[in-house]
């Protein structure tokens, strides 16, 4: 018989605090339709009556199957709790619950509030007891409750007893300032679970020491039974505990996955990756492709001491597998490879290569040799399979530039303001047939890009859909002089995406490197009716 | 009488296997300086034998404090030491310390190594032992240590003992799918100790969990001596124990500063927010504004219900003090915090403002705006302080560009070769007078920059030995379309550096942009005779 854990979302909430972070009402619901998907528990929408877009957003329930909760401060001393507007507020809010948060480190209550202990006592007991009369499931957040514990134990637990003996469903105890250690809320956690259930018990851990984690795992070991975090781990400071993180966790690893259930099915689990991304699509940030089982570097691997057995074994390479959190596994090519990875990495792309093939310890070294002038093919799969298969001899030569020219020019318009004009001029031969072509750009390589494919005669139906998505350059040091790496990032109007590469001293040079590329890539698969890449997720 | 814990720093090796990263030896050798600064005991280099760079780097001994670490393989079943050619890269590198990797998980010694159980364990002592005798310190990375103890406790102690028995001074138990639980590494570490000393013990943990400091820390408190780690947690998959996370909580979080000593001085910790970001400098990313207490959030608060409370008593809402880690506080929203910010960078450039002068606001709001633009001033000192000093009108306006021109042509050449030329064209008046000069480049920007500095007439006397250092540029996603970020390292011939911002839709404006920063900047100290700003380190 496995024990219930429930999860608490705050993303809308406390994720709302990270700097940078400005939730619209369109993103809180669209935010707060994943996360019920997705099977938390509690989605924690804002601060209703603190500012017009949680206001609005607490205009009606926003959750179908997650209990819709609102935040927001206990009554205050000195009035009672008919009269605060705040407590007001929160009761007027379309809410299941109401998480109401309070000080429990008496310094907070003398410096920050200006009441006594027990006005601040009162204000808990009182509000907890207004939102149950309200019909509302009530909860007490205990602000600065591991530093309020280390100065004055009592008072932090007569804080926790007085919200549960109010009727609180949860009283959850929050590391605040996030510095606590996992080994303290252990101690902590188990102490207070003599005067308050284990499972009436939350945790709501910060990250300012890289521990939300481990954290909120210690506490669901010393009793607690609801954890607090957000998605990808926002919020202020350092951030709160990754839900993203801890949820395969909890239903992957034997010692939780034994003992545990949570609300999340397996099916929501194997789209946890898609919902992490599509969650930074909704911040406008790059996703981290390092981050604990949704990365895209999660299950990659570079080595090739350990690359030719993982293919071979997974399961003992791999901590969880891939497919369970909806992402997968990549060996990558690299300087450090063997031709295991390579023949890996083939299969992967689709070509076929007898591993045999007297061919692959040329293309191996030939690999080898341009990354160690600055090409990195783990991250350019598209201009990894061209060189590839033009060593095979597969690839046709659609079209050969002859020459061309790039012009950035910065002088007065004639109306005295500065203005500069980029343009490239190229001179191509398809099939016998040269042609010319001109274009303007927002720079030199945008103009290049455009004058490349502005005229490429009957293949043009193939490219008409061909765009340039993103465009990084690095630049490396190289020895004695700088080299430029560029990588560039294509996508067509199926939703397709793929990444080319080019090097060179001179980065219109590289960038043209990479446009090729990205062209003769579109134009093979297009020609030969192969499938392009998977579409990004 | 604390003990001593030992810090081993593996950026330079498993770092290495981060998807994305590929140092080269200049890097390496700019890397291993920072890390000896730093303090770190044993800075692991590479793996000698692998690969050129690694080979080349192991020339000479590359730290001066820290123990250099050459990683590498046991020696292999089948063969005698002396004729392994892995063990004698090993050994004939400059290093002081030999790191040698063996599987621990007897699954993976038949399946991955295909040797028996016994003639691993031989590879083992004979290995170690023919690093003692050749004068180095040896230790082991036990790899699949906490999953091969799972599968079979009596083989994995064995693999510890039989290295602790040959002379390793260290036996290091690896993570190394990084799946395993705080409670697990600290029960399985306690187990250990009772075969190899905790004096001798070391963890390396990988964050696939999200728990790689946890991880380093249980194993900590149950006796391990050595924590291995990289430079913001970089490594394979979803990278290595985070060394600039654990360093600070290791040396101000009362549980470990009370019991341990390490290498790092007070000062270096001081210098770790710096080192962090100057670090991802090199990496050419940006760095994560969520780090704990290195990221710029990581003691910034949002307005709200904190703000105006940490104003007055920090210390109880902080849980280290961020000057320790050489981070600072902000409030952000509040205007009066922006301007006492702005007036403590002013100060640290040594430019005399009035903290009352009325053009404070108007220049906070413009650097508001142009860091909105996507300029980046924490990084660009010399543009800030002539943006700053233009708005008090102290910086005369020694040239002005009226147009340049850029080209870059490529096309084939008498001999048939391919060849790519850039040219700039630029026309400046300098008091007056107005001259035009042409020059090449070895690309457009090295080409404009050259043209630039040709013919400033008079001034050039005073640019003569100014020189472009570095030149990163970053694709920022500034919305609707991309803006290009381009940071300049000039130096002159008394090793003075400085480093200027420019941001725009084209590169090679952006880059303008920089570039009449950086000359302008050293027109203004060697006309009005200031010192240029301190070498960077």
């Amino acid at each position: 018989m496995k024990e219930r854990l429930y999860l608490f979302d705050t993303t809308l909430r406390d994720g709302q605090q990270t700097p940078g972070v400005d939730f619209g009402l369109e993103d809180k619901l669209l935010i707060a339709r994943m996360l019920d998907d997705l099977g938390v528990d509690y989605v924690e929408g804002g601060y209703p009556g603190a500012n017009p877009t949680d206001t609005a957003f607490f205009g009606q329930r926003r959750t179908r199957r997650a209990k819709f909760t609102a935040f927001g401060m206990t009554k205050r001393a000195g009035r009672s709790v008919e009269n605060d507007p705040g407590v007001a507020a929160l009761l007027d809010a379309r809410a299941d619950a109401i998480c109401f948060v309070a000080k429990s480190w008496d310094y907070h209550v003398r410096v920050a509030l200006g009441c006594t202990n027990e006005e601040n006592l009162e204000g808990v007991a009182q509000s907890v007891e207004a939102a149950a009369r309200a019909g509302r499931e009530a909860m007490l957040d205990c602000e600065h409750f591991f530093d309020g514990y280390k100065a004055n134990r009592n008072y932090a637990l007569a804080c926790a007893r007085t919200a549960w003996e109010a009727g609180a469903r949860w009283v959850v105890l929050c590391d605040t300032n996030g510095g606590t250690m996992p080994e303290e809320v252990a101690r902590i956690v188990a102490d207070v679970a003599s005067v308050v259930p284990g499972s009436h018990l939350g945790i709501h851990a910060h990250n300012d020491t890289g521990q939300a984690v481990a954290n909120s795992l210690a506490a669901v070991r010393a009793g607690a039974r609801q954890i607090q975090g957000t998605l990808n781990g926002i919020g202020e400071r350092c951030g709160n505990a990754d839900l993203v993180t801890l949820i395969p966790t909890l239903m992957l690893k034997a010692d939780y996955r034994e003992r545990f259930e949570l609300g999340v099915t397996q099916e929501a689990l194997a789209g946890i990756t898609h919902l992490s991304r599509a969650f930074d699509e909704i911040l406008n940030r790059a996703p981290n492709r390092q981050a604990p089982y949704v990365g895209s570097s999660a299950f990659a691997t570079k080595a090739g001491i350990h690359a030719s057995a993982i293919v071979k074994e997974p399961e003992t390479y791999e901590h969880v597998p891939p497919e369970t959190v909806g992402n997968r596994r990549r060996v990558l090519v690299s300087d450090q490879s063997g031709k295991s990875n390579l023949l890996s990495e083939l299969a992967r792309l689709g070509i076929p290569v007898d591993r045999h093939d007297e061919r692959l310890d040329g293309l191996l070294s030939e690999i080898k040799e341009r990354e160690a002038q600055g090409y990195a093919y783990e991250g350019a799969d598209a201009s990894l399979e061209l060189l590839v298969r033009r060593r095979l001899g597969s690839v046709p030569a659609f079209f050969r530039v002859e020459s061309f020219r790039v012009n950035v020019e910065r002088r007065f318009d004639a109306m005295g303001r500065l203005k500069t004009v980029s343009e490239a001029v190229v001179k191509v031969d398809v099939g016998g047939d040269v042609r010319m072509s001109v274009s303007e750009g927002n720079g030199p390589v945008n103009a290049l890009d455009r004058a490349l494919r502005k005229d490429l005669g009957e293949l043009n139906a193939w490219i008409d859909d061909l765009e340039l998505a993103d465009y990084k350059v690095r630049i490396l040091n190289g020895g004695t002089e700088a080299v430029t790496r560029v990588l560039i990032e294509s996508r067509d109007g199926e939703g397709n995406r793929w990444m080319t590469v080019g090097v060179s001293s001179n980065i219109i040079d590289a960038s043209f490197e990479a446009l090729i590329d990205a062209i003769t890539f579109k134009l093979l698969k297009a020609s030969t009716g192969e499938a392009m890449p998977a579409a990004a997720e």
